[in-house]
């Protein structure tokens, strides 16, 4: 049991309107304190940029989740509970104990070259077979690692392509350097080609500067969704022939269910995608340890903006990674989680069969962690988040993972965390929300 | 002995012209690959800020230091011998096995509330008695906090005011937003405040928006120097005068080497200093855990910006950090530093005062990690690390330091790593280069 949750504090705290209202995203932070007059006068040194840096609805839906008494179907966090927590506590000792001196000290800005040398095993089995240690940038998690991206090519208003939902943190991010995002249409098989082709010809022709194309090919988060490999290359060679650099975001890539996992963009276009890795869903995000594989004639401008901004990734917690992949059954533990997610993934869709309302569609996700639920047309889900809490169960509105702005008739549901019993009674808790919710539209 | 230390890799490799003329901070990031035609149309992706992401010496330096036979008075790594690491080494397994599905859970964004709060003991020992843990932000490093605060306040060309010379990490990450650096100018105490004044004035003239003044008041990095205590308010006056934020960073406060600590800008005025802390130089820097004190109404915006960059701090070294300030005698342990670097820099001073040719100048602080040495006017330093390195010692050449282009006459001794017989060594070898150098002007 996880006693003592992080954000408990904040969960404990009455849910108040006012938190609830702060998850709007389109919200963003207020300019003046609140129920002020005059503004401070440190409000004219706000950078531009910083008012386009908003509240993540889902970091806040996280915190409100903690509430005892709730079922969260909202927070995406990994289920750790199957980790080997006594091993790793005595190789966490060895290394302070024997290595300490390096694990508690400065190191080199691009990670360790015996972890970015392990990173290439890993994304073999992702299906990068060509990776070299030398172009592996260890980040911050792979949050830290779209901010590099957006940071090293994204000048104000420059275009960032991106499939609509899209994940918010990723949103998030590229909006705090004033990036242009603009969603690429795509259906259950993701991202259209013709449509990308489309959308790059009519953007360039209002003279805008696209230079980014960032994609979550494995199950995206929120949708679930999977791009389907015959696109893929074809994804590929469009953005080239545009000279768009595809950054590709597979944080759930090993996690596909049947295990039979499709090639990355990446994999035979190293020249032409900018891969991010993580070890968040596949070993532990509380350790934030990602990774970028950068084409080689990027990978120096990409290094020293990362060191830029952090100096070095946490050394200590680069050897335990490094620990675990050379003497744990790091496989093994994948092939553990793609089952324990298949099962949740599938009462969580037999709960939806079972109780969702006429007008509801979801997602049928083969592998990661979300499921993605379409209401009729003209339903804002955003105001049913205060009805389901009611009723005793949290999601996350579908308003969050969009670039548009304007209410959002989506909403995500989260398998990951949650055993198959409790899911099925979110689901329960949930389906009446939903109905009275479409009979009053 | 760090049997395995960082970068070590690196060092290894033959010490080509090459990698010494990497080092030029002025150089920059090649454009277009090395010994190629036409440049990549990638290039064309690149913002305009990717093009002031520069090489840090001191970064490059660090690896080099670590060849061995070398007497590195370069890097400024905290000297960690002093831990107890076998008690440490119990406590991280603790955390991890009673609380690891916390330890490696995503966290909050702000940091974990305890951290927070003990942070504001730790700061009421630096002198700051009314600080809230509502306030604090925990980043990875006081550089992510550099990062963010940059972040939040700069656009292109607008101004952040810093001490010539500061430090490069803060350099770098400031130039990475296109923030016009402009030194101010001081003397052995620190900055000067009618011409702190004066250079407010002048830069206002020419239509400059002037948004931070960067300071480090206590042993500055590089050059040691502690800003007096009669000097500070009024500086803060200023500041606020001109609607200036001051971004006050404090790594070194602790290390006074007498324990008599002046009064941090922030303490007696909250609303106009931002306040940067960290437990890289008190107890780990390979943690990755430094933090930001932002004044009430800054917060919601500074901590965003936070989140955007990277989520979460790391949960597992947040509990290791709170552990440390919980149980063990963190207050015994910095008066062993102290005792430890006032040791160590009474041996370098001393060894500079046996060895150094006339026409050499330097700072004699009273605190910190490093002492700052002058040679004659129209000196580089620069070609200099070449000849340090065939005497067998290396150091970092002054200009990394500074905003301005150009040579510099100054480098950098750091002496907190080194025992006192090898600080005597590396004067040793260090002094014919500049009798060589100082002969030949």
């Amino acid at each position: 049991m996880n006693t003592t949750a992080p954000g408990a504090n904040a969960a404990a705290e009455t849910l108040s309107e006012e938190a609830v209202d702060a998850l709007a995203r389109a919200g963003g932070a207020p300019h003046a304190p609140a129920g002020r007059g005059a503004p401070h006068p440190h409000e004219a040194l706000l950078s531009s940029r910083a008012a386009n840096i908003k509240q993540s609805a889902v970091r806040d839906v996280f915190e409100i989740s903690m509430q005892p008494g709730l079922v969260s179907l909202a927070g995406g966090n990994p289920y750790l509970q199957s980790l080997p927590l006594e091993r790793l506590a005595a190789t966490a000792a060895e290394i302070v104990a024997e290595h300490g001196l390096e694990a508690l000290q400065y190191g080199g800005g691009q990670g360790t070259e015996e972890l970015r040398t392990q990173i290439c095993e890993v994304m073999a089995a992702e299906g990068i077979l060509d990776a070299d240690p030398e172009n592996v940038v260890i980040t911050a998690g792979s949050q830290s690692a779209q901010d590099v991206a957006a940071k090293v090519f994204c000048d104000p208003g420059d275009v960032i392509l991106l499939e609509d939902p899209t994940y918010v943190g990723a949103l998030n991010t590229f909006e705090a350097y004033e990036v242009d995002v603009q969603p690429v249409a795509g259906d259950e098989h993701g991202i259209i080609p013709s449509l990308l082709r489309e959308r790059i010809a009519a953007l360039q022709a209002e003279g805008k500067r696209i230079k980014l194309l960032y994609t979550i090919p494995n199950f995206n988060n929120p949708s679930g969704v999977m791009l389907a490999p015959e696109r893929r290359q074809e994804i590929v060679d469009i953005c080239r022939e545009a000279n768009i650099l595809v950054l590709e975001d597979n944080p759930y890539g090993l996690l596909k269910f049947d295990g039979v996992l499709p090639e990355p963009l990446r994999a035979a276009n190293p020249d032409d995608v900018l891969y991010l890795g993580s070890f968040s869903k596949i070993f532990a995000p509380g350790l934030r340890i990602g990774w970028a594989l950068v084409p080689a004639h990027l990978k120096q401008r990409y290094y020293l903006a990362s060191e830029a901004v952090t100096l070095c990734p946490p050394t200590l917690n680069q050897m335990l990674v490094s620990e675990y992949l050379r003497n744990y059954d790091w496989q093994g533990q994948i092939a553990t989680y793609r089952a324990l997610y298949a099962e949740r993934c599938a009462a969580l869709l037999e709960a939806l069969d079972e109780f969702m309302p006429e007008g509801v569609s979801w997602t049928r996700p083969e592998g990661g962690f979300f499921v993605w639920l379409t209401l009729p047309e003209g339903i804002d889900t955003y105001p049913l988040l205060h009805e389901g809490i009611d009723a005793g169960v949290v999601f996350v509105p579908g308003a969050a993972f969009s670039a548009a702005e304007g209410p959002s008739s989506k909403l995500r549901l989260a398998f990951s965390a949650v055993p198959p019993g409790t899911l099925r009674e979110g689901v329960r808790r949930l389906a009446p929300v939903l109905a009275k919710a479409i009979a009053a539209a």
